[in-house]
């Protein structure tokens, strides 16, 4: 059986996941906090970023977009209506462009800044950067999700989903980095009625109910979190 | 035709470049500076980085991994031998890995600190940041540039090319970032010997000649960036 690395704080290994389920892809799931930098890790991953997959015939597989297209290629062509990439080159590019925008972009605006001052400086000592949040890098990163929701509820609401009129990897990634968010309570439904909608559809399909499930240390989510009808 | 907005500073350009040579592609090309957030760019890609490849039928494909992808599955794929994706699933997984490296652990770790000082802060008003480096960031900067050649080393020393036997997408993103260190005269040659001689081995491909006659504003190469036996 194939091994996951992940953790739940990572809307990447999230991502995964969800795709897995989707795509009835079977592997055992192990947390790997990789701030902690694991040497044996370090040697599965040199770049120590989560997700990794390690398939059963011992290759690692690292980082969303690898998984994303290998799965794709090995397993998810065979499945038709519930494939997540196109056939088509231009609506592959156009999914593909999501999900970078959500791992890199999304990550980089909002993921970084507010996982590391409400949920990473709780666990680290004060001589690795632990302490107390710092109100001007929650500002930024609060002001940042406002505009990525804005540009999400710009994409839900002009398309079926994300990337098009199917169901495919930009929705997963979306969905996987506003769950984390949300989970923080930083998302709000009330400004962004058309991604709240495409949230919702997402949201009840049965990949996302272990996401649901998934609990921070210390840290209990949002009362409306796994509500499916927010 | 396709036009290709790119810059002589961004490591991912320089690989596009070199990929729609290696693959005969033409495009026309046009220099955006991504610093200025001209708004007709942000049109193209919201998220207004480079490069962007507009194909000749209209569509905006944004970013190295979007474009490679893309070019791979619509002419790469007929090119056998010259193709720079692999076949195996596993291989391609491998390539990919070692593109992200490139593009993003080696872009944070080393390309954003010394491109930002060093050139960065050249062309921008002091209000907007500019001004003369900060020692301390030229040194992490550099340091990571040490641990990153280790790696690189490594690779070229143990496979004929850094992602297995044959040229592929993984050595051309590495060079592509490489060559725009070794530009600035970061890259200490004589303490990676075996990244030399894979260095050499791409630097000689016609497709790398004209990233070897590009010249950034105000900032001459070093005297070794354009010979081939250096």
């Amino acid at each position: 059986m194939s091994v996951l690395y992940h953790h739940t704080v990572s809307a990447a290994s999230r991502f995964v996941r969800i795709c897995f389920a989707e795509i009835d892809f079977p592997a055992d799931l192990v947390e790997e906090r990789p701030w902690e930098k694991r040497p044996e890790f370090l040697k599965i991953n040199p770049a120590g970023a989560l997700p990794v997959c390690v398939s059963d015939n011992g290759y690692a597989l690292c980082g969303p977009h690898v998984i994303a297209e290998w799965l794709d290629e090995s397993f998810g062509v065979f499945k038709r209506d519930r494939r997540l990439l196109a056939e088509d080159p231009f609506q592959r590019a156009e999914i593909r462009r999501l999900m970078e925008w959500f791992f890199i972009k999304f990550e980089q605006d909002v993921a970084r800044p507010l996982l590391r001052e409400r949920v990473l400086k709780l666990q680290l000592p004060a001589d690795q950067g632990g302490g107390s949040p710092d109100p001007k890098m929650l500002r930024a990163g609060r002001s940042n999700v406002r505009q990525h929701m804005k540009y999400l509820s710009w994409l839900a609401g002009s398309r079926a989903w994300l990337a098009g009129d199917r169901l495919s990897y930009a929705d997963l990634a979306a969905a996987a980095a506003i769950s984390v968010m949300d989970y923080l309570g930083e998302i709000d439904w009330s400004q962004s009625p058309q991604a709240k909608d495409w949230y919702q559809r997402v949201k009840s399909r049965p990949s996302f109910r272990p996401i649901l499930a998934d609990r921070m240390r210390n840290i209990p989510p949002v009362a409306h979190y796994t509500d499916l009808d927010f």
